[in-house]
């Protein structure tokens, strides 16, 4: 079964074309146009060879977008597929499911209308999925779409740890609480960590961190998110490349106050220009940040400090949480690569039965791999995410159901 | 030495007269003056026999307010001294003390100045105390006086815990950190509990919550302050009363923007009506919340299972940040009394060493106990907090050391 994922963002389309088996799965080709409605817009695509090629192009919405990538999948040249109707469904990212949605769903006029009503909470995210999923339905009219939400795997959570101690009245008329994100990267990583180890799924503690640009982390207990760090928005939680994560609000008030501006100003100040770039004055990437730092710069230190104190600190209350764990898992940019920051996390964490074995962490990038020691309690796994691919599958899963029905 | 203890709000004054000697003290008198510059002010004072008068009056500002207890306390018929001139000294609990200060003063002029240039960071509560420190100072001219900082405990804290990941201008214009409250109560519950326990302070990881309505939980390693979850205001951290601790920044801005408030009216939601008032629609008041809860209001039990989980998070991320945890204390209204939330915040936390002997914590009111099994790596401690005790000590030993000079 060859299925499309798409990824849309405002300004951006990803793709991957899978072609799924029972037991197995390819990647035929990837890609993504950059810069869509803007000037210089252009994709760049990739063929399962590794040949990559780039083609620029006047890329003025998403529909153009997604048409030019079909195009490119067919084509003689560069293509994969020798017609559109090879592709047997399509499946998308979808960043906010809001309550509605705590799994995949096959899309319908009805879902279409479900995800516009959840535009609210994720004003720059979800109406370029929408576009995504409109272009397909125009293009290719006879293939059915799935939607993959990055909320959803964090609808287990209970009550008492998705709710704000706010009045329930800001609940009620506009859904304020914790909803989480980077579900399917967590899904995905906390159930490939269980098959590496050979465990039971359903029986496990795990904690799950997603350190890249925005990072997250999730305590899963028995198959079922039970808590995360992001929240309402993806500001929470963790320190991020530019996003401050946990704050005092008192301090929110006091600087829009005495910086004299508005809430679309604060939003900008606390997701754009906080978290590592915020601290170090330098860069929100991590790589930039270690090299400053290892020359001795002050405030790379003293961020790559928090960053690490951050995380350390949730591993510490999900543990409490769930009354212990038994596998930490480490993915994203940083998680995968970032042997600096996964030794200074684990460090200290020893009393818990964390400990990572250095000379298996030391330099290994984005590879499935046990890090701990034989003795540790908690097995510390590094397994790099591939949220593409849970796409892929879920979409698989539910077209097959319903040619079943 | 006789130590008149002041605790100066917007519109109360708190009092009590110590009696100090080298190795014990005594309470001579207690009480407060309520609704200062409003109607209906009075005086309420409590003599060393447990009896208790209530003075009316028209207490129309500090002065008056701290004139009219001097009186009291100097009065033939409820007084404890026969001359003023038998008040050795006066300790003041001053709220911030932002960075300047990280222990208790002797008070002067220049550190007169200091506090207030602190008033911008706590703009309801250092006036108040510099009221009080000024009406001492025009009353009883030659009594040496000492200012006693909530937030000095915490100047310990590691730059890393201490920092938002903000941009560092913030920190470097407006003093936008995380400086902790309540630090004189987790200083002296903390010191307290070793005592009893018969080990050295210097050599503990103490987790200490203080649960009153407000609410703090504290780090305290070797002695000495490594992280608080009051912020840079006492909003931040555990669920309140009335404040709604942890928040993502993003709903902030986001209910702001929906609800169409500025910053004070936000700011007036946070902290008057979150919290169990604004979970529960029925009270701020843990009593009132546990008895709703016992007669089945679904929202009250909701409330104190967030009022627990959060408590449980925060002492998960401070055992992470110490690297274990030999003591855990119990403090405050809710802490010192509160069985149902002791039992529920330490259920779960066997993983870590925590075990609670339920027949020692059930009904337990107000008193100094070990609440732990015999078996429990963990000293489980309820501990009654006693500021004033720590401001009339400071205040002894800041005196004596003057002197001996």
């Amino acid at each position: 079964m060859k299925i499309l994922v798409l990824n849309c963002g405002s300004s951006s389309i990803k793709y991957q074309l899978f072609n799924m088996n029972d037991s197995s799965w390819e990647v035929m080709a990837k890609g993504g146009v950059e810069k869509v409605g803007l000037k210089g817009s252009f994709l760049k695509h990739e063929k399962d060879t590794g040949e990559k090629v780039l083609l620029e192009g006047e890329i003025l919405d998403h529909q153009t977008g997604i048409d030019y990538i079909l195009g490119v999948l067919n084509s003689e040249r560069h293509g994969c597929i020798s017609d559109l109707n090879e592709i047997d469904a399509v499946g998308h990212r979808v960043v906010h499911g809001g309550e509605m949605f705590n799994s995949s769903v096959f899309i319908t006029d009805e879902v279409i209308h479900k995800m516009e009503d959840c535009i609210e909470l994720a004003p720059l995210h979800n109406p370029p999925n929408l576009k995504g999923i409109g272009a397909i339905s125009s293009l290719l009219p006879d293939v059915p779409q799935v939607g993959v939400f990055d909320t959803a795997f964090h609808q287990t959570m209970p009550k008492h740890a998705y709710m704000y101690a706010l009045p329930q009245a800001l609940y009620k008329k506009y859904g304020i609480r914790r909803y989480g994100f980077h579900g399917t990267s967590h899904r995905y990583v906390s159930a490939r960590a269980c098959e590496i180890l050979g465990v039971d799924y359903n029986t496990q503690r795990i904690i799950s961190c997603h350190l890249g640009n925005g990072a997250s982390i999730a305590a899963i207990q028995n198959g079922k998110s039970v808590d995360t760090s992001m929240g309402f928005t993806p500001i929470e939680g963790l320190m991020m490349g530019t996003r401050c994560g946990d704050l005092d609000v008192g301090a929110v008030t006091y600087i829009m106050d005495k910086e004299t501006i508005g809430t679309r100003s604060a939003s900008t100040l606390f997701n754009k220009h906080s978290g590592m770039l915020g601290i170090t004055g330098i860069s929100s990437d991590m790589r930039e940040v270690e090299e400053a730092s290892e020359k001795g710069d002050e405030n790379a230190r003293l961020a790559m400090e928090m960053y690490d104190y951050r995380i350390k600190k949730y591993i510490g209350s999900y543990v409490a949480a769930m009354g212990g764990v038994d596998i930490l898992i480490f993915t994203g940019g940083i998680g995968e690569n970032g042997d600096i920051t996964r030794s200074g996390v684990c460090k200290g964490l020893e009393f818990m039965g964390v400990e990572i074995n250095e000379s298996k962490n030391k330099g290994l990038r984005g590879k499935e791999q046990d890090i701990s020691t034989s003795e540790s309690k908690v097995r510390v796994m590094v397994v790099p995410t591939n949220e593409e691919l849970v796409i892929a599958q879920d979409t698989k899963t539910i077209v097959e159901e319903l040619s079943n029905k």
